[in-house]
């Protein structure tokens, strides 16, 4: 089916929600209309401030990110809400309950929730998310929130291509323990003490607080540990409040530009290894040298690594020698 | 730190676990001495009946596997187990408790059980273990099983990578319907009903089934459904009994042949977009047009799509127009 990119674009841009749910479901999808619908809205991208919310299942992130729309609402901000499905058949019936808790905001005409659930996307679930955060950009939102199940590498990946990275955790998980040993720390901006009402909640916050002092920063940013109770929105406006805070210092800093230069570098490196694996796969299935070498790994006669080697060479020409 | 790589081959070869944990290490972390231990022991490679066992957390693979270990003992094959962790910091200190319940092996030196948790590999957790599995081979292992959590799209990529899939389940989850919406009962060769002691294991069984009759095969093989209790060995044999029927099946059909040949064209995709994304990188720390167009995607002025297609053309040359 062809899409009359010029109209969708005019719509998207007017703010229509529909024009806007079709864009995403172009993007995630993928393909030469996506590709062009990208071009001709980048213009208009790059200005939302981007919040990731990362932490394990069941810490209360969607409860959270419930409360914190009603706190950006309050200022009037549209916003919008990436919930990004680690593309398991195992949770997505979890994660779509997740979104029904969401239902709050279902009427208001300045929220958009959108649950991503993209498989197959030639370079993953990444990038499907950064061109639906510029569809948002484009039609008018000041915020937008990416969720992420803090499960897999490419959720990371997503936590780290937000401007401000909250990081949710719960007492008494062992979560802290485990952010502090593996380095996790590193990509929380603001960490997140949720269910606060729970025994144990201001020993995690300490334990936090302790091992953030330990740490070494590429930065003047101090994440702040904040606890809060979601459920009932106490302490939540003290996370908007950073999450602000945080905006302001990328801004004035001079971060904000560090940081998206790498988002970039990040994603131009998906995009060229999704074109690398697009000309292998053509390669594979035209007969010839290329062909050959496939049957000799699987005959064990050449490695995968030799072979990978020969057939980057035949693909890339004198380039893969600089 | 260089190491004899020579040495190591021969170690290995002769079967010594210190080399084989050393190996296993080496091609984990990747690089070039990686790929030189890989190319050496390519040949000796390929021999073991790859085992994938996924399913969601707490349906208890863990425990399969150590059952199913005892059953291959029996049977005097020398078992490899690669259980991969899906790098999550948060997930980490679970999958840890779980490599400790298999301790029953420990002791007996035909058993080599190793995590996996490799973050930072070029082209991700399944090119390590990959190469891991080459290593069990070269070192006489029989059987290899490779353990995941079936969450996300690289932990799927590795379950496939298996010549035999077994997708565990238990009663009551939800996962049953999960998997039948979801089209993952594609990817299950095998499927297990573990914890078949609690309520509900015969209905799970029952839809599973159900749902079976009603999938079409691109093959002969019809997925056996088992019920079974890993805890107490109940019922374990038959899951074995299957997994032996299912590498007899692949063989005779000709269809173990088909997925390697799938299996490589996989493992030379992600090869060669490493490369690609290695090539970029270096592209983008070298002054001139290259470094020019990353700031104009900075600053807006071109997009990523348009930018990542010219410096394909850069790197890639005219091979990319084929």
């Amino acid at each position: 089916m062809t899409i009359d990119l010029d109209t969708l674009t005019k719509d998207l841009l007017s703010g229509d929600r529909r024009a806007l749910a079709r864009a995403i479901s172009l993007v995630e999808n993928g393909g030469p209309q996506a590709t062009q619908l990208v071009k001709q809205l980048y213009p208009q991208s790059g200005r939302a401030h981007l919040i990731g919310v990362t932490g394990s299942p069941g810490v209360g992130k969607s409860t959270l990110v419930d409360a914190l729309i009603t706190q950006m609402r309050k200022a009037n901000l549209k916003v919008g809400v990436l919930a990004v499905d680690p593309s398991s058949p195992f949770t997505g019936g979890a994660i779509l309950g997740d979104r029904i808790r969401m239902q709050a905001h279902t009427l208001d005409r300045s929220v958009f929730i959108r649950s991503m659930a993209n498989r197959g996307h030639s370079g993953g679930i990444a990038m499907g998310t950064y061109d639906a955060v510029r569809m948002l950009e484009a039609s008018g939102y000041d915020v937008v929130i990416i969720e992420t199940v803090g499960v897999g590498q490419s959720e990371l990946a997503i936590a780290q291509a937000a401007d401000t990275t909250i990081l949710v955790l719960m007492p008494g998980s062992g979560d802290d323990v485990q952010a502090i040993k593996s380095g996790i720390m590193e990509i929380g901006d603001i960490f997140v003490v949720n269910k606060g009402d729970l025994p144990g909640a201001n020993k995690t916050a300490t334990d936090i607080t302790a091992s953030l002092e330990l740490a070494t920063f590429s930065n003047d940013w101090r994440p702040p540990v904040i606890t809060c109770v979601a459920e009932t929105n106490e302490g939540v406006d003290k996370v908007w409040e950073a999450a602000k805070q945080h905006r302001e210092f990328l801004q004035s800093s001079g971060e904000l530009k560090t940081r998206r230069k790498s988002k970039v570098q990040a994603e131009l490196a998906e995009l060229v290894a999704g074109m690398a694996r697009d000309n292998l796969k053509t390669a594979l299935e035209t007969p010839g040298e290329n062909q050959k070498m496939l049957s000799q790994v699987v005959d064990h006669e050449v490695d995968p690594h030799s072979a990978a080697e020969t057939l980057a060479k035949h693909l890339f020409g004198g380039a893969s020698k600089q």
